[in-house]
């Protein structure tokens, strides 16, 4: 294996994971996991770029960096790439209004969104909300497409809280492909497109990014 | 095409659909089909052997056999061959403790089946009780098998009730295999076995049967 040095020869952006890399959800927010604090003042202080880049879709962009800095994290809403704002460009560049099913904590993002009228359907990790009514629902509004879109942020299997496990929304994006024959288009991490504009609102290339 | 005649010739039984053959659902129980009576009446009166198969798993055997003698149809519960008694034959063959994801209608086919200290998981169309909840505790029991064992009763994708489409277990059976990698064993149409398991209960080879 290449030294640190070494393998850092030309990276000019580092692309940082929050949940589970910066610090752990459960009760009362969460907690920042040993030594992270340090090393985002540390990369901060260098001559990389840094972003941070997430599947968070259970709190808008501005809940989650409250809940960082409370921590202490050195971190800025314009700093993070996360699904929500992502799909909110897609929408209005395609001229699509959807149907949400979505939890409460990152309606806000779609504040600016039109809703009415709807011609496809966006998920996120919905939890509690992820009831058969609403699920139906989303279902009845795809099935009365000509041609059904479903938006999916992220795929994510399941997460770990403290509680256990809980279902994340990769498999409500499954039960909806399988009941309606469609494929979703999965906006987040693993999406190459999601990474790219990451680093595109970075300000650097892939080949140069860790 | 053949004529029915030579169609018919050699086939020695009849297997028989029930909810959107012989009546539809809908308020207040449902309606039968026109000429539905008549025709399980004729076939009875016939040479041919009738079996009624399927899928339906929100109600028991018997609840499913009073509603359908009320709607005019000549039915016993013994003719019916249904997903709950042939998954009920299943755990017992093969010691198997289910956690039950099922429609209150149809729990009382469990009855005798011990579900303390769960092995495995069974789902049917459980409608309203497909709730974030009760998926999640599925899912966790699955998680904390060694060996997950999930059964569907059926595989359908969606059905229709007056009120529109509505989610069958399908789409909640394959959320619970992408969250698990795993496999589910589908018990019910279109399963070979489901159709085997009626063929033997009624006497009748495959080759003999329409």
């Amino acid at each position: 294996m290449a030294a640190w040095g070494e393998r850092l020869a030309g990276v000019r952006g580092v692309l940082l994971d929050i949940s589970g890399v910066l610090y752990d959800g459960g009760e009362g927010g969460g907690a920042a996991i040993a030594g992270s604090v340090e090393a985002v003042a540390r990369l901060k202080r260098s001559r990389l770029k840094v972003r941070f880049c997430t599947n968070e879709s259970q709190k808008s962009r501005g809940d989650l960096v409250r809940l960082l800095r409370r921590l202490g994290f050195d971190i800025s809403e314009g700093e993070v790439t996360a699904p929500a704002p992502a799909t909110c460009l897609i929408l209005k560049e395609r001229g699509l209004r959807p149907h949400l099913l979505v939890h409460d904590g990152v309606r806000s993002e779609f504040g600016q969104i039109d809703t009415s009228n709807p011609n496809c359907v966006v998920i996120a990790d919905a939890g509690e909300d992820f009831s058969y009514q609403n699920m139906n629902k989303a279902f009845q509004v795809l099935m009365e497409l000509e041609k059904p879109i479903l938006f999916s942020l992220g795929k994510g299997r399941y997460y770990k809280e403290t509680s256990g496990l809980m279902l994340d929304v990769g498999p409500y994006m499954k039960a909806l492909e399988y009941a309606c024959g469609i494929e979703a288009e999965v906006v987040g991490k693993p999406s190459p497109e999601f990474f790219k504009s990451a680093l595109r609102e970075m300000g650097v290339d892939a080949s140069q990014a860790q």
